[in-house]
């Protein structure tokens, strides 16, 4: 195992791609994995990249890597794609566009699907991003869809969420309304060129001010044309300007534990979760199961009972 | 308390969507309302219906209500807007075809929003359901997008499940991909005048081969026009088709008894999660998250470490 934490360090691909693989899989080594990897994590720049399907993600990111890359640092990608099969479907090509990076020793792309993950995408996906941090990435690029949940608790891994949005897509108000825009660090206007650019720009500012602001934190909005490669680099700037604010500003250190204590808490609730599968197709359970169905008890009453027979600490917690 | 629940057997608007509004508030009444509630649930049939943002969804509830209060039967909907805020627009609009049926004393409908029931969309919509079930609709749609883990989990609580199609949308694959197809009982190729529909209906049976039957239910496929009322009527045969389907092999019962303990499981981790969160507040707690952030502790290590201290049962279980 040590073998391949050593492989790791060294950035070779194949052993990266297996580890995720691994994890994903949920595979018997992987908690052994985990703890030799965990230690070594820290180090890399998380950033969450999010927004609607169709909004030029994969494009910008292709013009962000290189970017990066052209200041020697080395770039990990997990490019989450959707839980839902309606939505895309030019995913998989945004995908082989990618794949001119390919030969990069210093990039690594890695595509988390979401069929078989039902539920641990975000685990899955948190995980794959430790083995990237681990391995020594600088930069950790986290691409999703802001769509469902899942997708969306994704972000709590990074350090800096730049949400991307276009326009004439008349979705400002909607973001706003579901609380995505206060998740954002950053907008990037993607798709400048085309009309209506700076009248998105104007009503993001505009919802900008109605959000009660708890830190100093300015939300740049950052206009970009990526078949041009305008404004990729001040992207790259912006971004870096916001890990530089949160170092100064210890929210870096605040943030890092709020995270932690999401992961804690997620493992614990997914223990949690198996545990009451398990345990309740026991027999004894069944036919209090039965009582709900023929509508003589309340599911809440059946699930109080339980809770207190198998979880004194909650019972004292009531009292 | 009895008062309330007397005007909602007599399907007063009014009650019923007080009712439903202090469920989605989780207003101190709640738990004493489902109380009273859930006996008188478990006789209305449960139709959900989803599909992908625009696939008309809402054209053709609306046509479906028309075709159920045809036979005098009332109608109960609930349609669940997406929690993403990146998709549909029109949702709105929708809505507002609907009320038509406002003045119908026999048809309510209900949207349920996502702001702010984050996480627990699915619960706040089942009971929704059992508060529409016991005021004693005869059916009750409930109305979901394909998009997310959430909106999936909805469907758990429907007798039968429809899943809507769009010709030339090229989703099949990945519906099939995603297990959607699984989900269903039946499919509607809705906008089934669009160049294609022939094609669609073809590669859906194609799929069908291919999905491990469990059961001797053969899914149909229905298309439909909304605009020119064509095919709801036989959508409408259908669904009872399946309703008979269903309690003839004895899986109506097998069916429900799946769904409750669902509801018993979902009601358990709700309880438990809201403990997790009380609890990990604590002092001695912060220091252990604090190895964590450090890096000096694996998350799945303090994970392991809280479940036994605090839950002797699941330590008992891995002996």
């Amino acid at each position: 195992m040590n073998k391949w934490i050593e492989k790791l360090r060294e950035k070779d691909k194949r052993t990266i791609a297996r580890i995720i693989t691994k994890i994903e899989k949920q595979d018997p080594d992987k908690d052994q994995l985990l703890e030799l990897l965990f230690p070594l994590t820290g180090n890399a720049f998380l950033v969450g990249i999010t927004g609607s399907p169709g909004a030029g993600k994969s494009s910008l990111l292709d013009r962000l890597i290189e970017t990066i890359r052209a200041e020697q640092l080395s770039v990990g990608v997990i490019a989450v794609d959707p839980t839902s099969p309606f939505t895309g479907g030019a995913i998989l090509g945004d995908r082989v566009r990618m794949t001119k990076h390919a030969l990069d020793e210093q990039v690594f792309i890695r595509s988390m699907g979401s069929r078989g993950s039902l539920g641990g995408l975000a685990r899955a996906t948190k995980e794959a991003v430790w083995v990237l941090d681990a391995a020594g990435y600088d930069v950790i690029l986290i691409e999703t869809v802001g769509v469902g949940q899942a997708e969306l608790d994704i972000m709590h891994v990074a350090d800096t969420v730049a949400l991307v949005m276009n326009p004439g897509a008349g979705d400002v108000v909607q973001v706003f309304k579901a609380g995505i825009m206060e998740i954002a660090d950053m907008y990037i206007v993607n798709k400048a060129d085309l009309p209506g650019a700076a009248r998105l720009v104007a009503e993001i500012e505009e919802l900008l001010d109605l959000i009660q602001q708890s830190t100093k934190w300015r939300r740049p909005i950052v206009q970009t044309v990526t078949h041009e490669n305008r404004g990729i680099e001040e992207c790259w700037q912006q971004l870096q300007r916001h890990r530089q604010y949160l170092q100064e500003s210890g929210e870096w250190i605040k943030r890092r534990q709020d995270h932690m204590q999401l992961e804690v808490w997620e493992i614990i609730e997914d223990a949690f979760r198996q545990f009451l599968r398990r345990e309740m197709g026991k027999k004894e359970y069944k036919y209090e199961l039965e009582q709900v169905a023929q509508r003589k008890k309340v599911p809440h009453q059946v699930a109080r009972q339980y809770l207190q027979k198998i979880f004194p600490a909650l019972r004292e917690d009531e009292k």
